[in-house]
């Protein structure tokens, strides 16, 4: 297979783009690296990454970002960091990348556990992720050509604890072996409309 | 309990109105009518609202569009018609309506069964009906004075099965009696974070 890998240089992304170069041939996008660059909150952007790489088999987004603060703090231009990077920008890659996936493709798109389990700071990361899942079951009843879609939702990830901890209290990490079983499952299965959710102790 | 109902006009919002004005001080907003007229999708109309209305001991949501069209023909733009009104709509009367609040007050929000069970032409209606959900989750860690927030997920509602069958092959309409306990449950009741479903045979 053809895989488009964006963020794949993030932490989770050089792990899910490590492995599937083991058998499958990587592309990757990203903001200031890879094969080709992309800014996923600029339509024109994702179209004209999608014109350079050519026809895919799948395409898996692992970026995106939103605004963590607290709800006091929070202003309405804040939200629009999630609403335009991590929500509209998986939305205009599936809208705008349906013209460029094989008959049978996929789409895999990343979200994580604040849709289900929120903690403090997280009122715009976790709409937008929450955004996205319903998003993914509304239009997997519509994508053609027997085009798939999933997305993977995370509990905090093991390289990303040292980060992120502090903001999980009593979240057991996921071992990244596991993440990248999310894609695989996404991308080589064959279901659609799946919020594959990794999560330890919910 | 002075309860303040925008979109107190509406299909659901007309019921629930004639519900709580039994044993309550109601007060209803809309665009066009009601005791202060609103305009959601403008932070600075919300604002006005509750500087003319005074504080309140519930303020309550049945207000909010967003755009239904096949997701071949969505544009970017589409998308925003539902970002701006039914998601930051009601993200901004809390954000903003916090302050209005009476201690010990709630906010119940209302979405629908697109968010967990999208039919077609539904990719912006159920994204911004989940988006909504985690965010009720989210800010329910964070509102002071004991604030209470709820949302009300229903399905098909009988009042609208004339309007909205079509859509929903196979939907059972939920009865108006069961969608104005939704939120009486949350108006009455005393639990925060809660998504209210109720749905039928899913």
């Amino acid at each position: 297979m053809k895989i488009l890998i964006i963020g794949g240089a993030g932490t989770i992304g050089k792990k899910v783009s490590g492995h599937f170069a083991k058998k499958h041939e990587v592309l990757t996008a990203g903001r200031h690296s890879g094969d080709v660059t992309v800014d996923i909150t600029d339509s024109r952007s994702i179209k004209a990454m999608f014109e350079s790489v050519g026809p895919v088999d799948a395409a898996v987004c692992i970026a995106g970002e939103a605004k963590w603060a607290a709800f006091d703090a929070m202003t309405e231009e804040d939200y629009h960091i999630g609403l335009n990077s991590k929500l509209m920008g998986q939305v205009n890659l599936v809208r705008i990348g349906q013209k460029y996936l094989n008959a049978g493709g996929s789409f895999t798109l990343t979200t994580g556990i604040l849709a289900d389990h929120p903690v403090l700071l997280t009122t715009s990361a976790a709409m937008v992720n929450g955004g996205i899942h319903s998003f993914v079951k509304a239009v997997s009843l519509e994508l053609k050509n027997e085009i798939r879609i999933n997305v993977v939702s995370s509990g905090l990830v093991e390289d990303a604890v040292d980060k992120y901890e502090a903001y999980f209290p009593g979240h057991n990490p996921i071992p990244m072996r596991k993440v990248v079983n999310g894609y695989v499952k996404s991308v080589e299965g064959k279901s659609t409309g799946e919020i594959i959710r990794m999560y330890d102790n919910c």
